[in-house]
């Protein structure tokens, strides 16, 4: 696939109007918020556009782009994609109609008929901020607040392996841009819902470490959920917090999805390949990241995920 | 009291030798960071330097600077303190003694003969950093490292509202100096003892809320303490738990010492005193962050607590 520059992208957006700017599903903080960033940019330039209103937009996130969604009856001349490798994601039917992907993963599959990736970004929002400077627009706080949103996402605030000292720099042009951090971090990293402090409560009571503390496994019952009163909306990230416990190189989560259907979330270090554990079970992903469905109820399925880690382990 | 400043701060580094760095009680990742740093900064000046074993120092910390720990015998010429407001904040005979403080809190009493205090600073690592600068000091990876540590510790990884762009701007020059923030993020921020995330998970599951959901409460008792198997050491930044609850603006941690014994830290938003409340109870601090000791059991504690509360807030 043919790599855009930054110019030529820029020169694009110049040359083009009705703008739909698409999200992935499950959408982050980082597809929304260089979603926003570009329609403040497009409609700075004078230009027509609108964010597609994705059904799956958390309460977490919709306010931030309320005023930018679509009607139902706009007719975009230009689709553009932001922050999503394939088209996979985009369970709309947008399929082969994406004119431009502006993006940071490294496994962008090019399915658009232009695609500027840029893979040493950790957020997207890095790559949007350098188009909004050569694009000559001007940062508002608004455009801060909406890049300051997408890149803090995607690092973790700031706190994971992806952020360089190039996303430090970006943060610190966007706080002097007037971007609120606190107000925004408080929002979005430092508070959760009751319901969902409740069910962490319940994983963390009842993590399971084994082989010395090396491996960490969460379990995620339909009655911790019901016990929490969780919601799928209270579940973001849930995989994460088995890899919290010191000294765990593989953490498993395992979550009753059904009766007899446990969805599992395999997160390991360096030296343990996730993926080819499950894609045993019909699985797949990334070697420090991978996930796999298995029919049977979650003690079973964490029996059969433990040997399969254990093999490979040795 | 008289404020020093950065080159005459410089001058009197470069005057002296023979130097003990003592760091404050509960020691932090803040006043470690800064003492390992000047401790390296005067090593690099072929001064003699070691820092004082404070004995309050954790498992966390105590490995990073474990390599600059005076000895027994060592008899210091200039004693500096690192990250410390007042006198109180040593308990180990240092008070009259001090020769020279470097800090950032405004509370700063002015206890040592020379002092230097920047409050625009989120970190006392920011000032230090500038301090290694007009000492045209090498940014090695060491010592960009003790700087990273200290000011990512004091912004809850760039989370906390104090984080402002030069704090991000002073991150990205110690990741350039080759601070490994992704591995020192991992252990200081991203992972837990079983046992933390256990007692966790019990506060969680016990968290209460009142007033629709203003105030949160969260209980610490001793059986709690037990079951987890938690020791005090695994109980740092306790109190900020309860203020994860979205929508709370007045966190109480109730933490039983003894049956008849509770130690009680408030946090409040703007518009509620936290300091005038717990000086009800004989205690106090600041603005937004107070204490207070009830000498009853937790759930009575709680009680007498609430009603105060409710009185301010009406």
């Amino acid at each position: 696939m043919q790599m855009m520059q930054l110019n030529d992208c820029a020169q694009l957006l110049k040359a083009r109007d009705n703008y739909l700017i698409i999200t992935h599903r499950r959408p982050d903080g980082d597809t929304i918020g260089s979603a926003g960033a570009l329609c403040v940019l497009l409609q700075a330039m004078g230009k027509t556009a609108h964010i597609f209103p994705n059904p799956e937009f958390t309460e977490t996130y919709i306010q931030y782009v309320i005023p930018f969604l679509a009607n139902d009856d706009f007719v975009p001349d230009t689709i553009v994609s932001v922050d999503t490798a394939s088209e996979d994601l985009f369970p709309y039917g947008f399929s082969g109609n994406v004119d431009l992907s502006i993006d940071h993963h490294p496994s962008n599959t090019g399915y658009a008929k232009n695609t500027i990736v840029w893979a040493h970004c950790a957020a997207c929002g890095e790559l949007m901020l350098e188009l909004a400077k050569e694009l000559r627009a001007e940062l508002t706080k608004e455009l801060a607040e909406f890049l300051y949103v997408a890149i803090a996402t995607d690092t973790g605030c700031f706190c994971y392996g992806n952020t360089t000292s190039d996303t430090f720099r970006a943060a610190a042009e966007l706080i002097d841009c007037g971007a609120d951090n606190g107000a925004i971090n408080k929002r979005l990293f430092r508070t959760s819902s009751k319901e969902r402090l409740a069910l962490e409560g319940l994983i963390f009571s009842s993590l399971e470490t084994y082989r010395e503390g090396r491996i960490s496994v969460a379990t995620v019952t339909l009655d911790m959920m019901k016990k929490s009163g969780a919601t799928e909306d209270d579940c973001d990230d849930i995989a994460s917090l088995a890899g919290r416990v010191a000294g765990s190189n593989v953490s498993v989560t395992i979550k009753e999805k059904e009766k007899n259907l446990s969805k599992i979330s395999l997160r390991t270090s360096r030296n343990v390949d996730a993926s080819a554990i499950c894609s045993k079970f019909g699985g797949g992903g990334h070697a420090m990241a991978a996930g796999c469905t298995i029919e049977r109820g979650y003690d079973e399925a964490k029996s059969m995920l433990l040997d399969a880690i254990y093999e490979v382990m040795g």
